[in-house]
């Protein structure tokens, strides 16, 4: 499990097994069964994840109970209430799992210590952040300025495994349309 | 206005006079005056941009060449068509100046060096990266989950100035409505 963290940092910048060693320090590993939740939301948030294997949805609840899923993660993604466990404050969102999955995860304490003892560690992620920033303003961008087909289109394109995985009403939720509206479009 | 880099800096890490000459090395000064482009589409993108004075835009322009406003910048913000800029591909975007504007700005290979070489200049990009991230993960949820009218009360709240600053036609591009449907929302 280990092997795989390492395989994904290694993508990014090139390690020792004395850096190594000293990084995976910093994680712990969990196991969770399909519909548990990582997150709920109203609670202190304690962990950011990386995903060994398995699916899971973040999903912001707003004021009519609506569900918005903000986003799909699955294996060698990270996912998190990212501005809660930053803050320190109580999450806004929830992160529950879609599949039985097991993830390596830190808390801000040991992110913290990483960041001031783990040069590499700090270059690898202020790659990730950058990544996660980009990939953030352009679907900003893109849903600005597509339709519901093309971004369903874009979407099969993009993740095709997640078609096979998720049920209908999740990709349309993720989408912005109703489960009509998706049966249309993939018709 | 190096000094307004270092203020801006010290909000999130301390600097001796040393660090900070080391890191203001990396930075050239450039003035342009409202209309001028910093980036234009289909142009290599050269710089990053901390803004010391002045309004930008930038600006996605779609197939059906419809302008969509992916951001406003002003005094104490980071711009550039980041994607661009961080891949070394030509700008998909650009950034015009809507006032007479200063700023300082790096080149890729300063980043790059900057990383290399100030640990505290590398914690603060981290940072950064960190807030731009979860800003534009928020700025999703809020798309999906506001509809026109919160989103300009949202944004007047958050920003009173940008009403004197920038013309409506901007103002209703940035929040995805018509100039019609911006009047009612502001009557």
């Amino acid at each position: 499990m280990q092997e795989k963290l390492r395989e994904h940092i290694e993508k990014i910048i090139k390690l020792t097994d004395e850096e190594f060693s000293f990084i995976s320090q910093h994680f712990i590993t969990k196991k969770f069964k399909k519909h548990q939740f990582l997150i709920q939301e109203g609670d202190d948030v304690k962990y950011a994840y990386f995903i060994i294997s398995g699916l899971l949805k973040l999903v912001y609840t707003d004021e009519s109970l609506k569900q918005h899923i903000a986003s799909f993660a699955m294996e060698d993604w990270w996912e998190s209430d990212y501005y809660a466990f930053f803050t320190q404050t109580k999450a806004t969102m929830s992160l529950e799992c879609l599949e039985d999955t097991e993830v390596l995860c830190f808390t801000l304490d040991d992110y913290k210590d990483l960041c001031d003892n783990s040069p590499k560690m700090l270059r690898f992620l202020l790659e990730k952040a950058n990544f996660g920033f980009l990939a953030s303003q352009r679907r900003i961008l893109y849903w600005m300025t597509s339709n519901p087909k093309e971004r369903y289109e874009q979407l099969l394109k993009q993740y095709p495994s997640l078609f096979q995985r998720v049920p209908k009403s999740l990709i349309a939720s993720y989408l912005g349309v109703s489960r009509e509206t998706l049966s249309r479009l993939s018709s």
